[in-house]
């Protein structure tokens, strides 16, 4: 069923909503893995990166919605369900249990790089189809990039 | 390893987590499926259940917060991570696709009196373990309860 | 009609539904005698217990609106209507006419004092029906405790 | 006893004040009959009438305070107890129970259109007493009939 | 000269001037002998009438402002300097030194209440003028006459 | 089709209805006006005028919605549609193309006196018919001249 | 006159500029005729469609300043006079008279895809001569498309 | 009659509370002058000359407030009543009537020189008797002077 | 004397108030010894754990209210003077000097899990006698685990 | 151990260090004797003090912060712990159990009266040593005297 | 030392980051010449040009803020000090000394050129090398070109 | 030229003049440091001391602003721009490139002590020349030295 119109061709529809689905459990992952994160977090750097972790968290939520409702409006239907983020994810999986300060800041720094790897690539696809989710894209980079800056800094001595 | 120290009995302490542990993948499970239903919905009630289903997202999310904080404070540690969902949230499945207005409704209720099942019983097993974690979960059935009225209430004709 | 469906057992719905009806009208009538003071007050404390009784009617028509959404929640229609709150509340009757400071402080900690004796027994009776009803009566105890503390203090000499 | 004074003449005071007291147990009704439906709505306008009850249960109790208020600044003694509204507020009887919500929107479209039909005489009445009183009761009228639009609006197919 | 042109004929804006200009001084004089008091106040109730004496002070300087502004736009020179305020206001002389606070409310009332009183006749003489100025001067009295009730309630025992 | 029902007699809804419907088009092109001069202004009072400019377009958009909706709760449907503001606005013709911050001031002035002048004609009309309505523009007349006033000092060496 | 100076070439400033112009007139009207349907609603859906009608003016009207503002800063002079916007939007033509709200969210829906399509176009033909313009337009695309879902979403049963 | 006490001789109380009570009405009457100039402004710096007469205006009001209630702190009744404001007042007189941008910017500015050099004399004075009376004119000099700095850079050409 | 009355009997009203001023004193000693390692802290995490410091403080104090508060509502009043708290509180020893950020960290785990371990008693205590205070005490576990969990995480290595 | 280096010479250092390690304990003694008060408060005026005792609680709290880290930056550790308090405040000792409205105000205008001599004298002392120390000390007398004339002035017949 | 990762190529994040760091010194100058032309203000357009100018100081620094934090994130490290900006920067020199309105006015459009210029060459330069880069780049030439207009309008006469 | 006139005799005018514009190319400086090390920072301390020095520099340029409107005030005209920060700033060389966040607080805390020096002379020689330039100085001095402290105590292991 085609519920919403839009006015790009369907080749250009399926290119830019295959570029959002695929972004959308990057996101959610990213948030869970950062609570995940925020939650059995320990060590001398504790306050200071349990708010810098729920901080990342927020924003992947927030550009999830954004990526989800722009897929909806391209006329493609976005899915975020639970098993669609455990089966797609390009986030690298995050252990079970307590977590140290210096362990979680690298993996949320690994986390949003290999996101930041995926949503470039998807930058180039969708420039030819939709520039309109190109730019969404690009500015979910800088956000992605400025976070990866911040945790990198954390763990170099 | 016991990374947080709490003064209850052992028994008591995974008692009260295993409760926490339980809820927390079912929170978090309702938070991804409002969403879902959220972004692909449609029909002549979209705007109101749209806004409807993102404020029963919020506080399904919220009280996930909480209750992973809680089990932390128990010296036990919580996983929400999207495997973790994947495997034993206790939300029935939600279909792929977009969702008539009617039918997202229905299935919040139903997902809303699944979770509120098992809470409920949680309380009853908590009681004698930790008073303060059987209180956290009394607060939750009552917001759980009072959301699950107002689905249900949009459904009845 | 069954409108609301709520997972306890029909007793249970009855017994907490019944003492959130019964605490409703006395609720409504609480706020209701406030205002009635509010406005016919006069006296050297007038400002200052002017205000007083406008927060005390807050409160109560606050907790009105949880009491009368806690019973729907419980599947059980709550009845607010003027003629309810005239044939059933609690609340001593307050005369017309203007009211004097100490007469109206003193009126209202009777009013309050009549109230918590009531809804402390339903208190006793929801707990072993539905806990969460009971809790939700053990905050509006706590409140109504208070308010009823600081009207008698202002009368104490 | 004569508590407040008012400049104006004996006759007009009380001509005044009997607009305004007659007024008083309206507008409380008003918003307990809004608060009512708001408790007890169902159908698949539930979430948007919920609100939009809510909404006219605060404007009918605002202008209440400020009727009662106006009052007593004409040195006559406000009645809002729930006897008087009981007995002599014009709005319409409302039912118990469960109320679907097309019925909850013309009953407030009919408690509405009562109440501003009886505002209305008192305008004429209170022109010739107090133009302070009657200016208030035109600004009430013109909230009233917008509350009314929007509710009549809602059930016009 | 005619700094700024107004519709009406010259005469009704000589009269809607010549009462916007008599109550000017009026209220700036009631702010200062606002602030007199609550400055110089003692006694039991020092606090809650230093309050209630700054919000009358408000009360009276913004609607100076306001009906500074309406003469302005009604093309007549507004005079607002101390010495138009000591040479013609209507406000009774509020003695110096240390004021007691059954004095203080007393003597705000008799203020309020002559300011009524020279209001209520400029309503009568604007109407047949400029019902825009004579409307601005009925919602002032509305207000003045709310804050002598509620000093009026203050000293009445 | 009568899609609301309001108590007044149909002449007087005819009259109170024509009077609104004049007044739209001729707000909503004042503020489209306003809007034009705030984008094309330029001389060494740019910010200032700029800025007021931009308050007389809100002010105009927001009284427009008032009268608009006042008209719906008449039961008299309002057209604000584009074509009906450039066919039947009172406010006089503005010049395409960059504009000098002293003709732009001129601009509005005149502007306001026209509007200020059907509108003060209205107030005259619609009393007998409805005093609601004409209060609403007695409101609206002591704003427009507020800004007319404002416009003129501006343009007065 | 050349008022403002742009570092520009001459012909792309033309391109943009008349981008620009083009699209200012399409969003007024846009924002007029959410207004008129605002004011004109009813059916079952009024409250959640008046609302959404609401936003989706103040959206258009944001828009409008920017692109006008932008328009200004290319140095090319701005043009949202009535009869401009009756001349030259692309909006189809909205009836007079009241609207069931299935309608309204119809023509709204109608009204964004004339829009999107006129921008889009715009888009291409502004990047060669200025990015700026370019981006701007991108950024009212995503919005525009956003709002366009929500309406059709409200329509699809 | 001593209402307050306060720790200090009775001689340097004096000189404290007399420097306090001289810059009372000198500020009081430069918040009227600033008042008064606000609301007969005209020419073309208009709408920016009104805001920034009236931040002054503010600001004297609130220092009178600080002043006065030192005064009382220090055991001395302060006075503000407009006939001691006419009488005692150091800020030069100002003209009645309309005035001109320029001649009111430099009234003000001439005004803050008066009650710069008044109360820069007190700070001399008051040293010796009360460092904090002392302090309290310090902080009220620094803004005077900042004030009388922005209205004369107004007026250097 | 017997100040104020509360209608639960007076071995109960005993329990509840020996337990609830035992907590007081706690409670504000928890506040100080926190502010005291606030203001005496150094270290690498100084900024970090000086901000969770003044947030355990305002905990701290803000439950004392609450605490005090309810002893007064049981007709008990509350002792919580600095002999009081320096005679009875359950707080370990906090060293004079500055402080390591390593030391009040323990020292803040070891304060608050000393505090835990005498409120957990009081819980049990006080629910046979008052289940409001006993669920006043829930809440403050609740709140005091949390805080223990985090400052207990930030040492752990 | 010196943790802090400040510019000042050691015995300068010393002297401000002193006066603020001494006002310290004075300030937080403040702090709980103005909250002593506001618990066992009663009285006709009861509200009013209630709320006042609660804002010079608060003041003397911040005022304490504000000196201990004033002494820190001094390279002074400052003590304000509950035995230090209880030892070393120059605040009279206050009553347990209720207090009457009366008492408690005279009780705190003496609290204020012996704090202001002690940090008169203090203002002396550190004149010479620090005047940034001393500046802090004078902005400290100025609110402990307004508030010191706020509770003479509440008593006062 | 490579401190930060970035997956671009290093060619990439070297024009990347060099056109950043050209533009910090740029957006630090503009906004302290901003700041020196609000201090050294004066002539008839003061107060309008003082806050203009401070408007443009804040969006000038906050976007050094966003292009510093953005090549750190590339991994380049920025370079904000004085001396760089001394002698880097592409904003024409500013006199020294009082400034006239009218010259900066002048001089702020000849800056914010001067800037625009060479920031649309690195939005040129970036484009092949990161899209990120550029987008923020066409962001902030947005903003200037804004800023731009409004001052050039500003002088135009 | 002389544009603004102060009264204090010319000589005291320069010596606080000299003041005054020796600190402001120091806290401008200081703000240009402190930004630098914010975005150049690395090391496990990162997020913490990253928020800090954006206080910092937060604080230096307000009262940069304060300093130089104060300059400005006294009829000095004020210097701010980057050559004269680069030329005559008291505040060490800070190393281009990434810093480690323990050199970063080293730097910041000698940054502060050699400003605080610098300011602490300025109080003793503006004293005799005008007390009101003084306090504004000792004033800067209690906040630069708090943030000494701070910054201190991060680093004292």
């Amino acid at each position: 069923m085609q519920v919403i119109n839009n006015p790009l061709p369907e080749s250009d529809r399926e290119t830019a909503g295959a570029a959002l689905q695929a972004t959308l459990p990057d996101l959610l992952d990213l948030s869970l893995v950062a609570k995940q994160a925020h939650w059995n977090l320990h060590g001398p750097r504790f306050r200071s990166v349990h708010v810098q972790l729920d901080e990342a968290a927020t924003i992947a939520r927030n550009y999830a919605d954004t990526v989800a409702e722009r897929a909806a409006a391209m006329g493609v239907s976005p899915d975020g369900r639970a098993v669609t983020i455990a089966g797609t994810s390009g986030v690298p999986a995050f252990p079970s249990g307590w977590t140290k300060d210096r362990d979680a800041v690298e993996a949320l720094a690994h986390a949003l790089s290999a996101v930041i790897g995926r949503v470039r690539r998807r930058i180039d696809e969708t420039g030819p189809a939709d520039v309109v989710t190109q730019d969404l894209l690009i500015g979910l980079t800088a956000e992605l990039e400025k976070q990866n800056w911040m945790f990198q800094a954390e763990n170099r001595v």
